[in-house]
């Protein structure tokens, strides 16, 4: 298969844009990615969205999205896992180019979370679960999640202070990102007080939704090299499934699919978990992020809590994360969350991420997670050139 | 690229499943498909599905498919595109196994239709249109297709009375075929006296959304040769897109994305029009299918009609086409259609379509289409060995 870059990025910020809809907001994106990666026209366009369908009334986005950024009559497709779609979308593309089936491939993700809220909104989020045995009983993602932390707490002897600082870190790198939707930072020991949102999932623990869209243009990297100054390998691509619902699986606390999707990725490109420099993790939940840090194993069972807790994961720790706020500050886009951490890693990987560069990274890790971890995608990005 | 052929497929009958959801209709077909392949796990899983958010309120199916029928752990994803979900599905697959990326495919498409009735449902089946221009002012897709049905009698001069062909041979070849809702003939003079539902567009004109699922499994070539006496080949496969709304197309009476794909997938295969011995057409309106005849290279345009007058479409005509009733009698299961068009092009490729074998048939064609043609997918599929 052939080698495969990114050679253009683009983004809007993450929030509550009620002045746009699906198709304004993927062509913001769009025309900031074709123009950084100066090319007019791509052979194939493949979105990523979770609730168009629930949430806008419009399934079909391929070819409407194809049109609306003037393309119409390339092909088109719609990719979705839930949350995950953003990494699936961004992996469908990859393996077009790298086996041959086009040579330039615009993956956009795009979503509109906050025009529907209260129970339509809630009923959507939960089409991401188990609707017979989950979503149907009425569980919603939050519910299942504080089930998951619960169980982490009491297993592995953690309080919830100890939870503190991933979103303690999220804040501080969100601060200094104007893409994301909130710029505030988190006072130690707030976290543990905040409103509960499902007990002991509180509101500062939980990434909020928010509207956006995010896109990036993939071409091989020979011809990256000849077209970009720094494009951004796509080093691997690989993805996962688990169970959706949660008393299905084996083992709660072992997030099987991102083992799976993390382990193949990094065979694939012939790394550990030691190699990686910078990691954008799914933090739409405190435990969750704890979950991928031992599942990736970038920390022992038990033991990914201590991370957070130890300043390790910090823009100057041994493994940054969340480096422009994750979803937890960024703001969690559903569909398109896969595709701004593809964003966002370039632009470290370009040493292009201003305030919020960390310095010297060269090798990154994406894990985007659908639901409570049904679907895992990880991909490692390289930097080259320059 | 890597050769692409079918080794296993399988379906359940197009109807109303009451007593089966999503996951149990999947897994019938994906059974079936796997002991027709004689292979118990695949690389990856494909699922094609259109309103599974909307009716179902069930969204991330790729984790929730592999799961079920015994494959978590396996990469799964969703694929969308209205009722071209499951062309562009396969076609996935296809690149997936024709690009290195996997040695065998589960393409699956499935749909549950009829559990929910009335506004529910019309709501539902307008999220295929442009939900700003068209669903939201009221359109439906009946009414669009009437639109078009309109305006195509107009231009070309033909009265309701001689669209009754098409419906005529797809009920008849419905009739022998066990998997299709509706296996009664129709009486030549009885299609113009049919109800209407958005005039002129009839009762039967327009084919009924059913619950079903099909399944193919996808592998090399070469393997397919080792592992199955009659392997199908997939010879080309392409896809295109064309505006969603009617109103922005520069020509309403032409399908550019049929043609585009059409087109593509011929050049592929090195052939033209001419060498098709079948075809499966996405008939879900009359109309329709004559666009898709002129736009695919079958007549010129505003005679695509006279090949349902003439008998060219029969099975024993110069175009054989909806070989097992098609969308108008074995029904419309939206997103799987794509996959049930495979399914019986295998069918009558392997020489196993029973009383509906089309004699000698080698080459045929796939034409599936999301909306009113925003998507369009062809593939050529080839029979080998035997």
């Amino acid at each position: 298969m052939r080698d495969v870059a990114i050679i253009g990025i683009g983004q809007t910020p993450v929030g509550e844009h009620w002045e746009m809809g699906l198709r304004q907001l993927a062509l913001s994106a769009v025309q900031a990615a074709l123009q950084d990666a100066a090319v007019e026209r791509v052979d194939a366009v493949i979105v990523a969205n979770a609730l168009g369908g629930n949430l806008s009334g419009q399934n079909h986005l391929g070819a409407l999205v194809a049109d609306y950024v003037g393309m119409a009559g390339v092909e088109a497709l719609r990719v979705e896992a839930a949350d995950a779609s953003g990494g699936l979308a961004l992996r469908q593309g990859y393996l077009m180019v790298a086996g041959g089936a086009a040579e330039t491939v615009l993956v956009l993700g795009v979503e509109k979370a906050t025009d529907r809220t209260g129970s339509e909104r809630d009923t959507a989020l939960t089409t991401a679960l188990d609707a017979d045995y989950e979503a149907g009983p009425g569980a919603t993602p939050a519910a299942l999640a504080a089930l998951l932390m619960r169980r982490y707490m009491y297993e592995h002897g953690v309080t919830l202070e100890q939870f503190e600082g991933f979103s303690i870190n999220a804040h501080a790198n969100g601060a200094t990102n104007p893409f994301a939707m909130y710029r505030n930072k988190l006072r130690p020991g707030a976290f543990a007080k905040a409103p509960v949102v499902a007990d002991p999932v509180n509101l500062f623990d939980s990434a909020p939704e928010g509207d956006g869209a995010a896109a990036v243009i993939l071409t091989t990297t020979e011809r990256a090299l000849d077209s970009v100054p720094h494009p951004v390998r796509v080093r691997s691509s690989a993805a996962a499934t688990d169970t959706l619902a949660l008393h299905n699986r084996r083992d709660l606390l072992f997030l099987t699919a991102v083992n799976l999707a993390a382990g193949r990725a990094y065979e694939r490109a012939g790394i550990g978990p030691d190699a990686i420099d910078l990691a954008e993790l799914h933090d739409s939940f405190t435990v969750l992020t704890a979950l991928q840090l031992e599942a990736a194993g970038f920390a022992p069972r038990g033991e990914g809590w201590k991370l957070a807790a130890e300043g390790a994961l910090g823009r100057d720790g041994r493994l940054p994360i969340s480096t422009f706020g994750g979803l937890k500050a960024r703001g969690n886009p559903l569909g398109a969350t896969g595709v701004y951490q593809a964003v966002e890693i370039a632009r470290q990987l370009r040493g292009d991420a201003g305030e919020n560069q960390i310095p010297g990274a060269r090798l990154a890790l994406a894990l985007n997670l659908g639901g409570l971890g049904g679907t895992a995608v990880a991909h490692v990005f390289e930097a080259v050139g320059g």
